[in-house]
């Protein structure tokens, strides 16, 4: 078992470090998995998107730190939800709902207590970082924390179409799913339509395609060089399907 | 325990990671935490004020691999300090002196020798990874180092009314600490005069603001956006307090 | 025993944390380094000039999982190789020939099969990771490979006069190897003429040199400041040495 960070902390900057201090404090045997830390800046629903597509590569039982906050120092709560054998800990802000509309067995909490000490800009660190510990060493549920229905912010949980993260080679994905999806789609983008190719290579060069990439969704991609750079891409824009399904 | 990675070696580049696997070798069992490895290229006195801050975050007892080290392959030396609990080890260049000038319980050593194999440009990884491996397991003070009054080269430890860092977000930290300020003190940058908020959301829309960050420094920030941009901010300005205390 | 990941997968990006959660899933208690992750992109030649200068400062008996794969979904094979007490699992596309072919005592596997579920597009995940667990704890040779003469493709494993990698200070690596070379020569690179220099402080300000780097190559450097910037310097980019050797 793992904790894995999804967050938006940045990679390169000084605020995972100070996390996984903490982790290492409270759960101190347990590794900790920097799966992402360049989500979407400030930007939660297509962050939910990302992450619902990417915590289901990981096995049952790891335990994820999840953190796109925008709205830190306001008093939107802090959740645990746990679906169908992973668990998740970070803001009720809709960022952990996309995962939890799409689950089957599942259960919530709300962290309802913290040090009184915790910095009201890095509840990462000083809140939601304590409880993955807890979770992760199996001392969960606990007294900081009272059972719920249901995330309190639920966004629509079904295909987002919109680019949600375009990676460093410049593939863009994009909110929807593609299991079971027609590789006669064309998928509109700024007013381009792209077909379907099933891997790089057997695609036209200097032409973008699209294809189910290696975490379940559609990605819009350019042989050997960036598709966002050559398309003028970005997260957030709208895509569409034309033609038949 | 923990070793802390503090460098300005990149977060992203091919060097951590050889300063990992020799840490790997000495102290096997030790997790290693990249608490930050961009810190302000060849600025050792911002460096030093930044990493004053940022230690006080992790809890006692940890190693600190602190480098920024414009100065590799000079004669200046190498040293090894404790303060307060917490033990660093790093180039006598300055880096280490800000918090050794505001510690209490104390401890300097000297590295007087190495392996004679050691890259003249890498002694990160050749010289002070070595002997925090030592620190690390316990196997120090050793007979690789002599005890010394206190580091060579000590800047002024008081605040740093600069620029020390910049984050991904573009929040600005100073060296000013943040500990029993009226939040009635404007901050002037660039001829710009900023008043204090207490997080981001309460702070005026497309306005910067500075409030007192999660590592005890005051920042220059703006709500949503990155106020280094908008501002002209970067590392080394000076700030300035206006304004009666 | 350590897992070290060489690839272009990205620092920042969300590639390798997937690969390590599924170190971790396979190889539980084996330190996961990444040495880089930000290989020159696409770039299989100057990376396996890279790869062979870097793996040699790493203690034999590591394991590493090394992966530029501009071919992933081609019908390129995956290899392991062993190398002077060394172990590398990749794509056999040239990536671990430069090595191989600068070793002594060697053995080359094909790797012969894999999950049915592996991504066309993540290779690195679903393939060649598992493999490397198994190499990490010993279960290895398996069924899963077949033992081959050496790699299919193979590089020229002689020096390559190339830039190989700019780090993020700007200094440039060639694919030179630096031992038993006079300091008298001269490095030509785009019409300059670059001396040679110990250390950056015996350099000129403001002037390129050239020494021999931290993992024995040769690299061009300008004290204080990016060379890459200032002398207009890119991976692939011919060096030439002038004058007598």
């Amino acid at each position: 078992m793992a904790l894995m960070l999804f967050t938006d902390f940045g990679a390169a900057d000084l605020y995972v470090g100070q996390v996984e201090s903490v982790l290492d404090r409270y759960a101190p045997g347990v590794r900790v998995i920097h799966l992402l830390n360049e989500a979407p800046c400030y930007n939660v629903q297509c962050s939910a998107h990302l992450l619902a597509a990417l915590a289901k590569q990981v096995p049952r039982g790891h335990v994820f730190l999840a953190i796109v906050d925008p709205g830190v120092g306001t008093d939107r709560n802090g959740i645990v939800v746990r679906v169908d054998g992973r668990s998740y800990v970070g803001p009720d802000n809709g960022l952990l709902s996309v995962l939890w509309g799409r689950g089957t067995v599942k259960g919530a909490w709300r962290i309802t207590s913290w040090s009184s000490e915790a910095a009201v800009s890095f509840h990462g660190r000083d809140v939601f970082a304590p409880v993955a510990a807890a979770v992760a060493t199996g001392e969960f549920p606990n007294e900081n924390v009272k059972q719920i229905a249901a995330p309190e912010v639920l966004l629509p949980s079904d295909d987002l179409a919109q680019i949600v993260y375009i990676d460093h080679y410049g593939n863009a994905f994009t909110g929807l799913r593609g299991e079971g999806l027609s590789t006669e789609r064309r998928l509109r983008i700024r007013r381009m339509e792209l077909a379907h190719a099933r891997v790089f290579h057997e695609a036209p060069t200097g032409q973008g395609f699209w294809y189910v990439n290696s975490i379940g969704l559609v990605e819009i991609a350019m042989p050997g060089t960036s598709a966002a750079k050559m398309l003028g891409l970005r997260v957030g824009q709208a895509v569409e399907w034309v033609g038949a399904p």
